[in-house]
């Protein structure tokens, strides 16, 4: 029987998504935790791997079990035996010997979604220390917007890959990139199909390098053409990032699969 | 020479603000910095005296030291002391000879203001488990709105009043009460010429207890009138309190001395 769970998370007490042997991740919590309610061991697999320090609002995973529990023991048990910077939100049983047997988090999945959550202030966040990414000075907002459009649509991502980013192709298709500003705080979306390790932080780290004045919109063109990482601005801080939402198909007749950051502290 | 600082912290990892033996507090955190700065032992006095978990969007603070530095000293080195928490949004070296010298973070403050920030949601909130209060059962936010209207004005506050509290009188003036719900986000807002101890979350604990259904409105009106604590709802988490900001007279010539909770939509 596949287990389908939305998850939101703290990551910055974490090592990441994925499984490590010392056990550090959220992954590895989140195993320990439905272990407790089902009775034998798990392997999660996820939407999106998170690095170290990145947040999920809405993350989602499945899992294999053959113990029969009502949907409620998948949420409030599991959460019971959570740390409390992670959340099980929803459950979804997967009709047995159906389609929906196949459902899998990571290869059904049509779209994610991310946002960046940017304090653009004098002095540092205390209170979203880890929760924001920060730059100091004034940042050109109506440049910044005019560069991010350059990403939208198919394109060579690789000028925003990670050197250990093992995906096969560094294609992908932006299918939504705007910035929304408001007072000190600056949030990034983006939506693709999905995105290359660090491709986020990356795009983020170059559009500041536009919003400063170091470089003209014009200059995101230029990196995704010379498609050389080693020539793009620097991966910008983890902790801003949230994975937000993850687009499934809609005959696997999920719970709600996105939420948005919608409050600022 | 008398120098005054705007401050924001995440009490989450302090003992609250008050001073202790064991240097937990935010203000041994704050004094210690400002040493560094000044190098000489720094005694600090503050318009609100938080308790432990509770949160400042806007602490206000003034202390005294015959050492001249430049106002971004205050700020930009006096951070570079401090844990990631805990950060000086701004600094006012108040003029010397003149009665700006009179200006005491506590005394001359005129009113407070908390925001009290609640997730209404059947799962606890994550990426704000340290943040924000959290209520599991729906309320009736238009109940909790009529009730707050009773703790307009002048009251006698004895039934919000912690048993520790050691305020001369219970008597304070209201001046602003009133409840903003956007999804499962529920902001009270409180301003006050001063609070007594745990009143705000004693306030919020009793509106729950109206949201929830297990008290009428006017129930809000009985508790004024009874001002017995031990009649009253429980006191609420700590969690979810914010220090948004201290009212002076113009006349101080601060720096903005509010900083609200945002809303993202």
């Amino acid at each position: 029987m596949r287990i389908v769970l939305g998850v939101e998370y703290d990551g910055t007490s974490f090592c990441g998504w994925q499984s490590q042997p010392n056990l550090c991740s959220v992954q590895d919590a989140l195993e320990l935790a439905i272990k407790s309610i089902a009775e034998h061991e798990i392997r999660i697999h996820a939407a999106g791997r998170t690095d170290t320090g990145v947040h999920a609002m809405m993350q989602v995973v499945h899992f294999d079990t053959e113990v029969h529990r009502p949907e409620t023991a998948w949420v409030r048990g599991v959460n019971a035996f959570l740390p409390e910077t992670v959340r099980v939100i929803w459950s979804k049983i997967m009709p047995e010997n159906t389609e929906h047997d196949e459902f899998h988090a990571r290869f059904s999945a049509i779209r994610r979604s991310y946002q960046y959550l940017l304090v653009n202030a004098p002095v540092a966040p205390a209170i979203l220390a880890s929760k924001a990414g920060w730059y100091h000075l004034p940042l050109d907002i109506a440049a910044m917007q005019k560069a991010i459009g350059y990403l939208l649509g198919e394109h060579d991502f690789s000028a925003f890959r990670a050197s250990e980013c093992q995906a096969k192709s560094p294609i992908r298709t932006m299918l939504r990139a705007n910035i929304h500003a408001a007072g000190s705080h600056v949030i990034f979306n983006f939506s693709a199909n999905a995105f290359l390790q660090h491709q986020v932080r990356n795009m983020v780290g170059a559009l500041i390098y536009i919003g400063n004045g170091k470089n003209q919109p014009e200059y995101m063109e230029t990196l995704l053409t010379n498609q050389d990482r080693t020539l793009s601005p620097p991966t910008f801080s983890a902790n801003g990032l949230y994975l937000t939402g993850v687009e499934y198909d809609k005959k696997w007749n999920l719970p709600d699969t996105h939420r948005q950051i919608d409050l600022v502290l």
